[in-house]
């Protein structure tokens, strides 16, 4: 047995998406646009799925975009909210954010303190000198969990008359997340961190607000992104969401994640020179990921140290195999980027998975330490 | 029984996709980017997917990107090669091509004759004039299946040293294609138009281009497109791909394509006042896919007709259920848009779908006219 502690980078398929999904395979698959009987199988389950993931997160099912991926939607509101004036963004955002923004050459970033959050006098600051187009939070951290207290930056936005993007994929199934009265103009909504399938987001739109679509050449989602459909995706991720949406799931999957997380936090803290990053209080944290930093070694021994012993995590942000690039996240709140450790549970967690970690870790990082005197 | 004739929007899956894919459901999802275990068997599947397609159409695996969907990869070389300079494009191209071109202010068409050919006289007169950054055109249209004469215009464009797209979608797995050969700086392939799933095709790139991403923020595709892979969606692709490189398979399938289609043309011209469109001549026509005009009668309401006497087609080229535009492709070409039919077959078309449409098509006709005296 594995021990997959790697949720917030993606979490295995729920067995009720699995089993719906092998449903969709039988489903004559056709363009949902089209006006005959086939295509309103198709487009009656895509409606199906866009009303429950609205649910989930309190909006409206014509606020729901789908799109291809966390960064599609987060490209897609940077780039048209962006323009040619500023981009205001804390050094935790997704890199999506930090990219998409520095490539249209209108980045600025807004500084973290060691715990995690961001500057909000910095903020309101930069906002009064004028120039800004779009600011982007998150309402937690992808790498830390921290809080990026989206509810008071959105409203200090709003304030200065700013566009503002809100990253709640870290929140999104995983806590009560009510972004109808977050209200922020555009908010990223994830599908795999929620035992979706991956290859499948959301962007949330504000009522009131016109998108123009990135992604040009058909009418699709009323016009705001062109692109055949993804039923498969689209239909799975809807059913993720469906599932949180019963009565009491997503406070049980809530209250499973804490008490797991807990555990991993007391085995990881046992260990000599492992710090927990960002602040602590539980209000300010999301329930179901960590980040610890430890001395002496480097997350890349940590991560392949740890899979060979059969559990896997993260470290760093890098996106792709071919780059293991130190977390951007910690190195803006000013911590050792290149010695983290990133763990995060989900739905299909077990005190056996969590108990594995809590055996290898001590002797992983302990072989790493011995191997560097 | 339906009969399905509307393969040129989307094909059913083939059972060998479906298959792979009941498979793929029951693998560990997680971020094929990521150094551990089940990460490097994602991967695996992934990169088996690219050979695939890579060897259907006779390039290399390093030249696959994969996107998710036609417009994605079609909007992504218009977006990056188009700039602020002038973009040639055919009144026959998707409406990707023409909207993210015209988005951009970069715009302008090159004319069709009546049988849907482009005007290479005037292609090379506009380009000699110069300041033109890409050249769009296709191996075969998506309305007619007239050949867009590729090689001609990618020689052509070559020769004034301008970048140039060609889809591919209506060729691609449908007969032998060379991409290598063809050697276009950046070229369009789809999935679903070959049995495989929709949310998922491929951007083919030319040996030596280097492609900016339109999508930024991690180094998936070799850093060309960022975003969490779709490993449902590739993999499906791939599965199609693999099965159409089977020894024969290609040949036999355009085979069976070109006898169901000559049925249905004949049935269909059998009518009277129903028109044949585009040039017949078979060496410039893809030998799936057909479009005729019906005097007396609108598009909406054959395809009404036809959907309620359980026989599904197409009409027009509008992306939306929301929306049945007339084909700008046949007003391209000079013809009566708002009375056109588009037959299209596939993998799983049989001769009893083809009688079927041949029993119902006179009397909906026949039943349109009596309505309008």
């Amino acid at each position: 047995m594995r021990a997959y502690l790697d949720h917030a980078s993606s979490s295995p398929l729920r067995p009720e998406v699995r089993e719906a999904l092998s449903e969709v395979l039988e489903i004559a698959q056709c363009d949902p646009g089209r006006p005959y009987e086939e295509a309103l199988v198709v487009r009656n389950l895509i409606e199906d799925a866009r009303s429950s993931v609205a649910r989930l997160v309190q909006v409206t099912p014509r606020q729901v975009i789908f799109t291809s991926s966390i960064a599609e939607s987060i490209n897609h509101g940077v780039q048209i909210f962006g323009g040619n004036r500023v981009v205001l963004a804390t050094g935790a955002e997704r890199s999506s954010t930090l990219e998409a923004a520095r490539v249209q050459g209108s980045l600025e970033l807004i500084g973290l303190d060691r715990l995690g959050h961001p500057d909000l006098d910095a903020l309101d600051a930069r906002l009064s000198h004028g120039g800004v187009s779009l600011v982007c939070c998150q309402v937690a951290n992808h790498e830390t969990g921290v809080s990026g207290q989206a509810e008071e930056i959105i409203a200090l936005v709003r304030r200065h008359g700013v566009a503002v993007h809100v990253d709640a994929t870290i929140a999104a199934g995983h806590v009560a997340l009510n972004l109808g009265q977050l209200d922020a103009d555009i908010a990223t909504v994830s599908s795999e961190l929620l035992g979706g399938p991956q290859g499948v987001a959301a962007l949330i739109v504000r009522k009131g607000t016109v998108l123009p679509p990135m992604i040009f050449g058909g009418a699709q989602e009323r016009a705001r992104r062109a692109g055949l459909e993804n039923p498969l995706g689209i239909v799975g991720f809807g059913i993720a969401a469906e599932v949180l949406c019963a009565p009491g799931k997503l406070a049980s999957e809530e209250q499973a994640a804490r008490s797991h997380l807990a555990h991993l936090e007391t085995a990881a803290l046992n260990v000599g020179g492992v710090h927990a990053v960002g602040d602590s209080e539980s209000e300010y944290r999301a329930p179901w990921l960590r980040c610890f930093t430890i001395d002496g070694v480097e997350s890349e021994g940590v991560v392949m140290g740890l899979d060979r012993a059969g559990v896997s995590v993260h470290s760093g942000s890098a996106c792709s195999a071919e780059s293991l690039e130190p977390s951007p996240v910690l190195a803006a709140m000013g911590l050792e980027a290149d010695h983290s450790l990133r763990l995060s549970v989900g739905w299909s967690t077990t005190e056996a998975e969590v108990e594995r970690f809590a055996t290898v870790f001590p002797e992983v990082v302990a072989r790493l330490r011995s191997l560097r005197r």
